[in-house]
């Protein structure tokens, strides 16, 4: 299978729409640091270190984009798609400073001084150190996050992005089997997390990006860091893993129960009780999903299934987060969000319930909104696994 | 060989430290998120998410310190090593503002409503998103970087931090003595770095952080990424690889040269006179650490023996940067910079000579300022290097 990746012509077309987006917000610039807006926009990825990489999208008509770069990164920034016609490389010298050669950038592309520069929005991961700096070399300023102008646009997923969505959903299903499948009783975590990690990139990922795995107790606490306890016979494992290829995020959480082969292990009635209830809400929360519905249904829908078997205050999380160049951004399913979803929108759905002390369970899958409905991109089956571990 | 650990009073012992330097510079608080900063005072160390989390470490006398974090993250939380004493674990609800129970936070802490805070400074990594929003919570206070404060603290490596130091730069030897006496003939620099991340982790590493391979003409460009070039015999190739081990960074850079057998393969007579200029450049940086030395007093003594033999346009970047909880932090080794270097700074030394568009080289070992002068943690040779590859 040939990977999609995203043709050349596309960042002139996402950078059109951006500028439009940022002068109709009333923005002189948008200020987009290394991560995903600069990959968006630009498909240039680089290590977020302390030296200041920029992409100054100026809103002015006919103004240059240009892409600020520190010189011993000038050939790699020089290469990427946009360098090809949408963007201008600019290198700074290790003695300048950066701020101020963003503030002549800026204005030089807007033709007013850098201190009559009234509005500009900066990319939501940008560093402290280079928004204090900025704030500082354009003093008159309102500075906003550039997911106000940026988010619209990058929720709604081409057929490209949904490709490589799909690729990564698939490579971690086939993680997640492996490892489920495999030997898992007298193994620490932390030496199932080190597995996860090898194949995640075995199978296609460029890079791992987290793998929890919480066994026993550990189930019940939803962000849990492997560690050195050994999984036994008789106990819950949540596997919660992802990574990036080609770019995009992958996320898929399954919860198994390993018994060791003995049935006197198998799942506590309790736990097959709570699984249930899960199980069904996901379902639910998936099957909820179209255009138009507002991101806080689809919570609601998970939350009170949940909540009618008597675990809501069990289910400590919001359902779900949005997929794509990052593993979590818009559109979050969260209560407080009105906002309606929409074709090519991709997301997880991802309930859980945790039962502190004792034992917990998430199922989470990502989801791309279709006009008809959900459309799932992880396949690997959801009902209770008991496995001999 | 038992890893060193940072022993859980320590944190104590840091966190006093950082509250006098954060009261003595006039702040009200310190705002720490995810990152080397909370690591460092906290040891507590989470992904760093769109989800607020912020250790608040208020300058008023008896107030307590507060890790503000999500609920799901509650668990891990509580079991950082500052939680068992010097830490209060707070948490927030999905469906709450994050920003303004901070505001509350910091408020109970001070004694006084969170408009009248008047000067905080955040770590210097804050997202956009956290730096926007706090300044919107805290609308009278004037912020900062929390660097100012914490900087002097950090760059003092106490014996454990140096002794995990050295253990990843040994770690990062044995990679780069792996690696360059394998194979390389035939296969890609991607492939070639996929070895160097699989043995990075392989010898001891947490996580690879970094993975340059430059054959050829890459090896001109400083930051080159890991292309599908493939190594031919006749070439330089620049190897600069890190990653983290117990929370402690390597970094190191061998260039070598692949002559595939054949001594008429060997090294191009411009790149031995260069590569010779450049050993000695590095040698007598190094070999200027001392204690009360100026950093910027290094940068010119490797750029000065560059330059007095012709290739000083060739250098285009600092000669070095601090390491530790951080593969890049302070101190910077680089023109301006009039600073000391003091007694346990750690910190790259990484001159290099760049000819675009035929090959370049850099040589970089990790250094200890000790009283008498310079240790050298990486003890791979540092002269010539021809491989069969």
């Amino acid at each position: 299978m040939t990977r999609p990746t995203i043709p050349h012509g596309r960042y002139a077309q996402r950078l059109a729409q951006a500028r439009a987006a940022a002068a109709g917000a009333g923005l002189d610039a948008l200020l987009v640091g290394v991560g995903a807006d600069l990959a968006y926009l630009a498909g240039y990825v680089a290590q977020p270190l302390e030296r200041l990489t920029l992409l100054v999208v100026p809103t002015a008509p006919g103004s240059p984009v240009t892409l600020v770069v520190p010189r011993l990164e000038a050939t790699p920034a020089r290469a990427c798609p946009a360098a090809a016609g949408a963007v201008t490389v600019a290198t700074w010298e290790e003695t300048e400073d950066p701020m101020a050669f963003v503030g002549a950038v800026l204005a030089a592309a807007s033709g007013r001084p850098a201190r009559a520069i009234d509005a500009v929005a900066v990319s939501d991961g940008l560093r402290a150190s280079f928004v204090l700096g900025l704030q500082r070399s354009l003093p008159g300023a309102r500075f906003s996050l550039a997911s106000v102008v940026l988010r619209r646009q990058r929720r709604r997923k081409d057929d490209d992005e949904v490709a490589l969505l799909r690729e990564a959903a698939r490579a971690a299903d086939r993680v997640v089997a492996h490892v489920a499948g495999g030997r898992l009783i007298g193994r620490t975590e932390a030496d199932v997390a080190a597995e996860v990690r090898e194949r995640l990139v075995a199978e296609g990922h460029d890079q791992a990006e987290f793998w929890i795995v919480g066994s026993g107790p550990n189930s019940a606490s939803p962000h849990h860091d492997a560690s050195d306890r050994v999984i036994r016979a008789g106990e819950p494992i949540v596997i919660d893993i992802g990574g990036m290829l080609g770019g995009y995020g992958s996320d898929i959480t399954r919860t198994v129960w390993v018994d060791g082969g003995e049935p006197a292990l198998g799942p506590h009635p309790e736990f097959v009780r709570l699984y249930a209830v899960l199980r069904d809400a996901q379902a639910a929360a998936v099957a909820a999903v179209r255009p138009g519905i507002a991101a806080e249904a689809v919570d609601a829908v998970a939350r009170a299934a949940i909540t009618a078997a008597g675990y809501g205050p069990s289910f400590i999380h919001r359902t779900g987060h949005g997929i794509g160049l990052e593993t979590h951004e818009d559109p979050y399913l969260v209560a407080g969000n009105a906002e309606p979803l929409a074709v090519a929108d991709a997301f997880s759905v991802e309930p859980g319930i945790y039962l502190e002390g004792r034992f917990g369970a998430r199922i989470e899958d990502i989801v791309v909104c279709g006009e008809d409905g959900p459309i799932l991109l992880n396949e690997l089956p959801r009902d209770l696994w008991v496995v001999r571990g």
